[in-house]
């Protein structure tokens, strides 16, 4: 089984992110034929289980451009593939459009390291989540100009202070993962975020858009996904109901 | 139940808009199968009355991408999403395709309160509408620059003033309300009015092009969704009908 | 009934430009229910003559994003509305996806008046149309960027000045109206031109294109939209042919 | 009869450029019912031939936005959407979704003219089409920005001498036709080529993106349009093969 | 039969890449008329073998906008078309929708030749892939703006070489191929790679992000596709799986 500690902390491994919409003709089904879903699908999740991860939120309600989203880690960008061409083939997949799909890679800090930042590096681990379970999970792809991309090292290292600085406040409510995806699809990062508290949320943000980083943001969201943490099985029963 | 005034008028509670478009094959459902349309939604917004208020708009003959929205408000977006999952559940909301998803969060005054600005402050307390019930709703969302967030406290203040100042004669005929977005969706704010005279409407959005704030817009509108104020069963009624 | 001569001239009168597809499964209808559809829609425009004035044009051949579209004018957006609705109750309205959907204002002039503007005033009046009757109409938005309107007014004035002097040779062959949007919808202006010389309508634009004021323009166009003036039964009829 | 060669070359002239898509049910029509496309669609090019003539190219293999296109010219637009409403009401027509439709009009030369650019001139009459006969057309929309538009004359006029020294190389192998469209459409030129030398081609492109003009290029193609020249009656018949 | 080896490495070589969906109907075929697709797309693919080599690549699962895309490679575009024609008339090539299209053409190069800068060719030539064979395929379309082409042959040539500096090392794990399609649609190239690495293929890309030359992208993906390298047949069947 897919050790899911080391995949969810270890840089080198590969996250997916994929948004869908169910297609209305789903509802045409009989709701007998929808029950079976669930079980059809964590079917799936289960045959490969040694090799991937799959966590899925409930956007409907949330977002125009889906009603879920997943998101799956492997060792294997291939195992990843294998998983979701599979789910596609399930009755509930194949009834699924998919609105938008990511792909990257963790790595180890580039900036805000122990060698580099010291202080910052220590900030960053010495605060921890405390809030409630979060309930929410939210997705925001970032991309930077060409002018970022050109600064050096240094230059991009300070900006990088001043955008950990403000947000180290926000580590006790907000849990994030950062994923790399320059050249493997169109976007640089794919940001990831658990919390109970949207309204620190917005409030996070809002310090990250008043630092000057931010004048390098080409793309800032488009889109953001917002979603209730849910297992795989609610996912699809919930969106299975309707007469 | 919801307290509808106090929703209203709190910070700290989620506004979420939704706006829908009716699928063709609607309209290919028998008529009495859609005649029990309206009775269907409405036990719905029964269901969620403890949690959730639910408001409807008319927006066919307005706009193309919708034929109705909705605002939603709670304390928590979780209630909202059940509300909203089970809305399009019913065969009303089955029939319908959200075409675009925003939610926020009310808040304090940040710039125009008593302590930062007394007289403009005071300015929006003694004017009120006083025009004919309003018939029509507007909602706009608002994205600002980079430039924009990078300034100051006391420059966006200074910017701020300059919005309100030619604003405040329109407070007898338009009622207001805005809610804070950040990394919530792709936008900083959802605006919100209501109003029985677009054309004034029409004088205070040319009013406020006119001020410096305006150069820091990335999105003003796109869409701007104006509709009908209705309740929620005559929106569902009017767009069943048909032969 | 609806004074059109007064409609037609007024300020304070709403106009409302909606574009539309027929979807092909119309077609499927049988050609006896398609022969109907004329009829159907011309009962509708008879019941709201009262309130409403309707204008159709056939955009088929020329546009890929509509095969009509309909300008209404009324006193009371919510009159309009309430056409539009029952319209798309008939079944080439149920047909019929919107794809596009201005409303606007109409206003007394802001510029060239008699007192701000006196010798081009009257060169507005002194001419008039002398062509054959127009058989096209062309629809085209217009929204300028925020230096624009955050420059004086009489900058405003004289780049105006600049926008009039080159036109007024057009007055001859080509009809004009101007509507305001700013706030009802995602443009500042729909104006509206009726011609039956199209190379003299290009001619103008490219005279337009010619001046200042052009690099203010955020939209003009998109869509531009060219149509056949027609009446409105002639549309229906048109474009309901077909085996 | 419409005078084939007149409509190629006289100025004043309308060219009415469509992009088509097949729908896919198209292909649910049984092979029979789609043998009688061409034949169909001919007849409806033998109605209209004393007003219009219509040429079609096979875009599929080479575009994802369309199937084929149609170049139709005539004296007055109304003729042309004559045709096209008769075209669309075929059995072909009807499966066929427009995908994009941009009208001009011919004009004599504003430049490079026998006064304003004697040399150059002559060195555009004095080459000619030598190549092999041309199975491929490419269709280019072309609009300016302001700041263009906005110079004078001579300048202009200077550019568009930069422009055409590099080109005429290319006249021996690349035949070309412009329309201008500032107005009827949201374009201000639709570029049409025929060619046999697709690499020749792809280096005229390259020596015009390499002069000043190319700065004043806000639409340079979206969409390029490549296809392969054909009868009308062969690419209805190739698109209507398949089982 | 096309000489495989001579049309990857030749000039004037024709590359077209399209991308395409499959639409949710085909999986109400019955999965016995799924199971003969790839036979009958083997057929067409024998039957143009004299003309071109087509590669298939399978992008479900990491792209929303499509579940395989195509690389055909012929010495005649009309070959090309020839082919994909007859593929869009098999059952899978009609129950598939393109997305995306872009056709280009193989040059020698322009730049890091033998004589305008050897040290940087021999450094081209004298690496070579070491990896494991490649088991994903990225094509990138890559667009440069207005102001890079009007530069000297000279300054270009310099930022090459600045390209080229850091991207070396990654022949290794790399391997490359560009077409140019200036004028043939809408970007100005295409780049194809072959890597076992992704997290690599995510540091290369990271490193020309970095070098001035990237100021000049207009368009860098958009889409970025990435598929994993499959035959033909296994493409189609595994996209025909399911119940
Ligand atoms: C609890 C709140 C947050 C903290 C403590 C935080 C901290 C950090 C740190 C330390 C880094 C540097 C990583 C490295 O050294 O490689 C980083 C990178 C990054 N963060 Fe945040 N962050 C937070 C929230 C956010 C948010 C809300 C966003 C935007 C949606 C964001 C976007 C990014 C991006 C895109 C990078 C990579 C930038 C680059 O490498 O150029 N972060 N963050
Ligand atoms: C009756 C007319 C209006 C009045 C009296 C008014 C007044 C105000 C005031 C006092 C604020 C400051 C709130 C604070 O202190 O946090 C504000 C903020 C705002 N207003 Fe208006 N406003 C009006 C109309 C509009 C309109 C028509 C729009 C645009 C659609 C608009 C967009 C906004 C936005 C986006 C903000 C938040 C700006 C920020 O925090 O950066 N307002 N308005
Ligand atoms: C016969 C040709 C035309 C004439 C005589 C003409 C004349 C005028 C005049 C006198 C005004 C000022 C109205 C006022 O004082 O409030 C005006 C405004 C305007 N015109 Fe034209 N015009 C012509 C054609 C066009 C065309 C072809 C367009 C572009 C599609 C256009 C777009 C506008 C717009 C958007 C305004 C409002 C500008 C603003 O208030 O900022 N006009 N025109
Ligand atoms: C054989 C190759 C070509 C030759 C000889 C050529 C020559 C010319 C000439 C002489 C003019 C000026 C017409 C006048 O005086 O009004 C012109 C205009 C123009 N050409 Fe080309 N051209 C060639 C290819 C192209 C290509 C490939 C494009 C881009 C797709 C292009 C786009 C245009 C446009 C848009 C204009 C109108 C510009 C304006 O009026 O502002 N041409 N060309
Ligand atoms: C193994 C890695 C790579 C190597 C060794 C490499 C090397 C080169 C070289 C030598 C050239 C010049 C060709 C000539 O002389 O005409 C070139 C051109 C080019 N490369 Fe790369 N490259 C690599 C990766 C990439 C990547 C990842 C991209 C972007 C997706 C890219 C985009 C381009 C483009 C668009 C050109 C044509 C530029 C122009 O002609 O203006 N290359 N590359």
């Amino acid at each position: 089984m897919a050790d899911r500690a080391k995949l969810l902390t270890s840089p080198g491994v590969f996250g997916n992110f994929s948004t869908y919409k169910l297609r209305s003709d789903y509802y045409k089904l009989s709701a007998a034929e929808r029950k079976g879903a669930a079980a059809e699908v964590m079917a799936v999740v289960e045959k490969h289980k040694a090799n991937i991860i799959a966590d899925a939120y409930l956007t409907r309600g949330f977002e125009a451009q889906s009603d879920y989203f997943l998101r799956v880690h492997s060792m294997d960008m291939a195992a990843t593939q294998a998983f979701l061409v599979d789910f596609r083939a399930t009755r509930f997949g194949m009834y699924s459009d998919v609105t938008e799909n990511l792909v990257g890679i963790t790595k180890a800090l580039n900036y805000i390291s122990k060698d580099k930042s010291p202080d910052l590096n220590s900030g960053l681990s010495s605060a921890s989540y405390t809030g409630d379970a979060p309930r929410y999970a939210i997705m925001i792809p970032v991309k930077k100009d060409a002018a970022w991309w050109n600064r050096s090292d240094e230059e991009r290292l300070k900006e990088m202070e001043v955008h950990t600085q403000p947000t180290l406040q926000y580590l006790v409510n907000v849990k994030r993962k950062l994923y790399h995806s320059t050249g493997l699809d169109d976007t640089d990062f794919i940001t990831y975020f658990e919390t109970n508290d949207l309204g620190a949320f917005n409030n996070l943000l809002i310090s990250l858009a008043k630092v000057p980083e931010n004048k390098h943001h080409v793309r800032w969201g488009s889109p953001t996904v917002l979603g209730t943490i849910q297992t795989f099985e609610t996912v699809v029963k919930t969106l299975s109901m309707g007469n």
